[in-house]
């Protein structure tokens, strides 16, 4: 039997021995061996550090991006491999989309958030410039640059590809290397799936590694630029979150566990309604598929006191329609747990839970299954137990982690925001309502307990992802129980691998710092117009000086009668008087930008290929008929697009009176053509 | 003598015993006693949860921030009598308006960041809708829900009014109370603050509480919802961030930790430019002010190996003129250490910096003092090393809590960085350049290693407040050493103490859970203008359609001749033809977004003030002659003002051509005068 490898430091490495069996889930063959004795994790970390992360640190985010997107289209084109060996964890065609469709989904995301929401740039300018003194010579400005060390990241059995995928993803965007530690259960996944990554020759070398086998001395080798990101149980993130290697070096330690997520049926939702089906169908979904075996799963389950029985009987009647069995087999709707000692692990829960409540549907020592041996591979039922006290501890405390949620009963929005909370913290809840009142009072009274909350309701259902899925633009992660980390989140996600730093200069010191203008900072004026610049000859300060130009009453006047803007202020002296801004009629704001984008513009054909937008703008000094009006047009931000023939340029405008005076500002966003384009 | 009582629970609490002695920095006569003997802490933490959450909740971030802006002010009344208290820790005058007006000038940061950023709203929708499906019936918000419990913040002994201040002005705003645990030395000073703040009666019963004397089983109480905030030396943050009580509950915990910040002057830095003397009197500044007992101090001195001699001779002869003394005396520039411990602390540490270098500045043992007893008063003389070797582990190690520094040659950049990054994480770092070259190597190589960063030279030498000094607009902490953390950084602070989570629902229920109209909400569009309706009775979705009209190639062209603007692609066929986006000659953005506002403007006077700007304009389908334009005016945000007559209204607008596609989409800015108004 073939034992997993570990790819680091640049090559597959075996283990010194052979290993400990893992077992096929559903029929209880070994599969192959596991062990990582004898890999050498310090060096594996210093080949992230040395090797990986400057080679990931040549890449803008932009290409970075695009490496992502590479590697998702040849994963999908592999995926039919991927699916096969996922039956051997227990999972049903279904759940290895799930898991695997979705990891790829995760690689796609990161890559199309990465283009459009970063700048093609190793440094991330964050939020706008601060000025920190009133003569404009100093100003901060925060930045992110990636960590120099590495992401370890340690993962559950449940999600073998989505697993590694969603915490890879954002690391790599953000230009820091990852090792991956897969649970040992399902690492035979993970570990091929490492292997395509690696047989694809996408990425830079070092910039993904995986460690198959345990974690060893893996932490103690830890320095204060590593980050950690373990997903797993709660107890697991306890011990890692105070190993000394973590806190010695106030590694940034980010913890998923699975947690006690409800989901809340509205008092209007009585059967008949579509939400009454939602609540239902979404409920023995979250159970069922992987085995239950997810940390989004339902696991509290409250409903109006005077739906109980409507509702376990509906959902009974639905579970008694799951097939359980052989995963690979196309009529089997639940797999197997992962493992037998899962399935220990899911009874011993069950008892608790059996005390505070009662089994209404299912059995949790029998199970019927397809195509399979019920007792050799790790079968279970789904059991649905009801606990009409819903006050009990045990059911918002213990998890089975496996196809299993407990009914119970609420009374009023206030009850269930307290019961939801008992929880002490979740990755995720749904409320199912179409009342906007209810789903507001308990989505606002629960959200401090949440990572992420959905409403589902006949508006929503036919293009929701469900209560269970988290999305890469969706943060993942919740408080207290749920591990109190945060993961994925769009470019949140990208930043949390990064350091954020304040950095305080002059204005002209500051745009060589981040390579963006700030205002204050020297204009380039020469006899060139700037819009006749390519992409690669423009530098940021080129500047365009256009006007004066006078605006006359009649300028107003005419302007109105053309665009049909006869608001009272630019019309009728008298009660522009009277607005507490003005002291007589005023010019349009769309006039004075009309009117600057006469004075800066170059006619002619050149580089400049479109103005597609403005961002911004603040009319700061209302415009009295006489003003003259001057703009100052200056290249603020200069963005090439990998693989385009132009980029994106954004200005400054300054639009200021005969006085001086800032009169509008804003951003103008053009496409300039590429030289060589 | 007085012992120091608690503020908890909603009163003034004296401790069960008499307490130990804190004594007089400078005079070593005792000044109070302190103990938390007997003080119920979890009783505290409770009031906090039950009595100060709900309250501060009550509020707006709005709300919240002018009653901090009314704390500031009845501070700065009384700071006089702060001033001579603080002189009892060893602070000069200016060291105390250092740690009392910069603690009064964060509220006023505070409070400004929170009516500027924040909603007038008590939750915090952040970032942009994101569209989940592509029929538009399912979509993401992320928000921001203040945390249910307390934020707890145990602080340092060096900044008595700062500290607390500095944790306390964005949890407040955040909507979360505040217990603090000032450090026993100076907790007088913190005390009479609190004493002062419960006196002006300004703030909610519960938002502030104060525990004097030692933690006990305080962490032992903490629950999910609370956070800790920690200011201190790295062994006690490691021995806190271990606590059960935080890692049992995954409670947030913030470090802060004092660190071996770096200063480096730039090559280009020689005698005789302004940036040398900067650097000399920035780095005496450092090491004298608070008597150097400051987390953000110089303690490594890098500078060009061939400067080593003249920066020693500039340094030490500038520090041969600061009086060491009574802190009471105007004469005197520096204080003492803040108690006799300190110093004791800092000569056990200034052996092993002294065996890699040698004191050229300073006798750690002896001082001449004006105005004070050198033995009985913790003063020591400003102490600056050199260590030639800068390669020696000590400087990169060990820190002495004082006014001490060591000077450290370099050969290059790539060196200095490399160095810089030894100290393993730190608060804040300084490089003294005019060479831009050299300054954007060393700031983004040392960046991942710093949380803040000045650049300081003739530029910005004038404004800038300095290596030392942490501002409410930026983030304050630093990765590893320094603690791991983050506080302040404007709203960023503000987030820390709330909990983020993802919100998915239809567009419908969406703008009901966040009271922010959501593209694909139904609009209201009824017989009366939305633009004649007062803030109060305007809701978010009450919509104005306008047109259609159609844009003439006449349009163009004499809009184009009133304007300047002739851009070939409103101008030129055959030139329009050939740009990559357009087919034929197309109306100009400006002649839209004007001919828009003709459309959906209300011209007789009312409550619509002025269009004061717009955002997000972007140009998503050209115009072409003989398109027709319909604009839709839907309103998405309403902000009202405390104290003004009026609000801002942000209305989603979108411009459509007679296909129904979107030909430019933005966001109009209002000011809408209230009805009360």
């Amino acid at each position: 039997m073939v034992t997993l490898r570990s790819y680091v430091s640049g090559s597959w490495r075996a283990p010194a021995g052979e290993g400990a069996p893992l077992l096929d889930a559903a029929t209880g063959e070994e599969v192959a061996r596991i062990s990582a004795a004898g890999v050498d994790r310090a060096a594996a970390l210093d080949h992230g550090r040395t090797v990986g992360g400057p080679a990931l640190r040549e890449l803008t985010f932009h290409q970075r991006a695009a490496l992502l997107k590479s590697l998702a289209s040849y994963l999908r084109e592999h995926r039919e491999e991927l699916y096969a060996l996922s039956a051997r964890t227990g999972a049903t065609l279904g759940d290895s989309k799930f898991d695997i469709d979705g990891g790829i989904g995760v690689l796609f995301g990161y890559s199309s958030k990465g283009r459009r929401e970063l700048p093609n740039d190793t440094v991330l300018v964050e939020g706008d410039v601060e000025p920190l003194g009133k003569g404009g010579t100093f100003v901060a400005q925060h930045v992110c640059t990636p960590l120099r060390g590495v992401a370890v990241q340690i993962n559950a059995f449940n999600f073998p590809v989505w697993g590694p995928l969603e915490k890879f993803a954002p690391a790599f965007v953000a230009g820091v290397p990852s090792l991956i530690k897969p649970a040992s259960q399902t690492a035979y996944l993970t570990a091929r799936l490492i292997e395509l990554i690696v047989e694809s020759g996408l990425l830079p070398e070092g910039s993904i590694q995986v460690l198959c086998g345990e974690a060893g001395d893996l932490l103690d080798h830890l320095t204060e630029q590593d980050l950690v990101g373990f997903t797993g149980s709660a107890s697991t993130a306890q011990r890692l979150r105070t190993h000394p290697g973590v806190v010695g070096h106030a590694v940034r330690f980010n913890a998923e566990a699975d947690s006690l997520n409800c989901s809340i049926l509205g008092p209007d939702a009585t059967p008949g309604t579509p939400e009454f089906d939602l609540y239902v169908k979404q409920l023995v979904n979250e159970m069922t598929v992987k085995a239950g075996q997810k940390c989004t799963a339902i696991r509290r389950a409250f409903v109006p006191a005077a739906l109980m029985d409507q509702v376990a009987d509906a959902v009974g009647e639905r579970l008694a329609k799951i097939t359980v069995g052989n995963p690979a087999n196309p009529d089997v709707r639940m797999g197997a747990l992962a493992s037998l000692d899962q399935r220990e692990e899911v009874r011993r829960s069950l008892k608790p839970l059996m005390d505070a409540g009662r089994v209404v549907f299912g059995d949790p020592d029998q199970v019927s299954v397809v195509d399979a041996d019920a007792e050799r591979g790790a079968f279970i039922s789904p059991i649905l137990l009801r606990a009409d006290d819903p006050e009990r501890a045990e059911p918002h405390e213990v998890e089975a982690f496996g196809p299993v949620s407990t009914l119970m009963p609420y009374e009023s929005a206030e009850q269930v925001v307290e019961l939801a909370a008992r929880g002490r913290g979740s990755l995720a809840g749904s409320v199912v309502t179409s009342d906007a009142a209810f789903a507001r009072e308990v989505v606002l009274g629960v959200a401090p307990w949440h990572g992420r909350l959905l409403v589902l309701n006949s508006e929503d259902a036919k293009e929701s992802t469900g209560h269970g899925s988290p999305l890469p633009a969706l943060v993942h992660g919740g408080p207290g129980r749920a591990g109190g980390g945060e993961e994925m989140g769009g470019v949140r996600g990208v930043v949390h691998h990064m350091q954020r730093t304040a950095l305080q200069a002059g204005p002209a010191m500051m745009t060589a710092l981040t390579g963006r203008w700030v205002p204050g900072t020297d204009r380039t004026v020469t006899g060139e117009h700037p819009f006749r610049k390519h992409l690669e000859d423009l530098r940021v300060g080129d500047t365009a000086v256009g006007g004066p130009r006078a605006v006359s009453l009649e300028d107003v006047e005419h302007f109105a009668a053309f665009t049909g803007d006869t608001f009272y202020a630019h019309m009728d002296e008298e009660s522009a008087r009277a607005n507490p801004f003005f002291n007589g009629r005023v010019a349009h704001g769309y006039l004075i930008v009309s009117f600057a984008a006469g004075l800066f513009v170059s006619p002619e054909p050149g580089p400049v290929l479109a103005n597609y937008g403005l961002e911004n703008l603040r009319f700061l000094t209302p415009v009295y008929p006489g003003d003259e009006l001057t703009v100052t047009l200056t290249a603020k931000q200069i963005t090439p697009r990998e693989g385009t023939e132009y980029g994106e340029v954004r200005w400054d405008t300054d639009v200021t009176n005969q006085d001086g005076a800032s009169v509008a500002k804003y951003d103008v966003l053009t496409l300039v053509a590429k030289r060589s384009g």
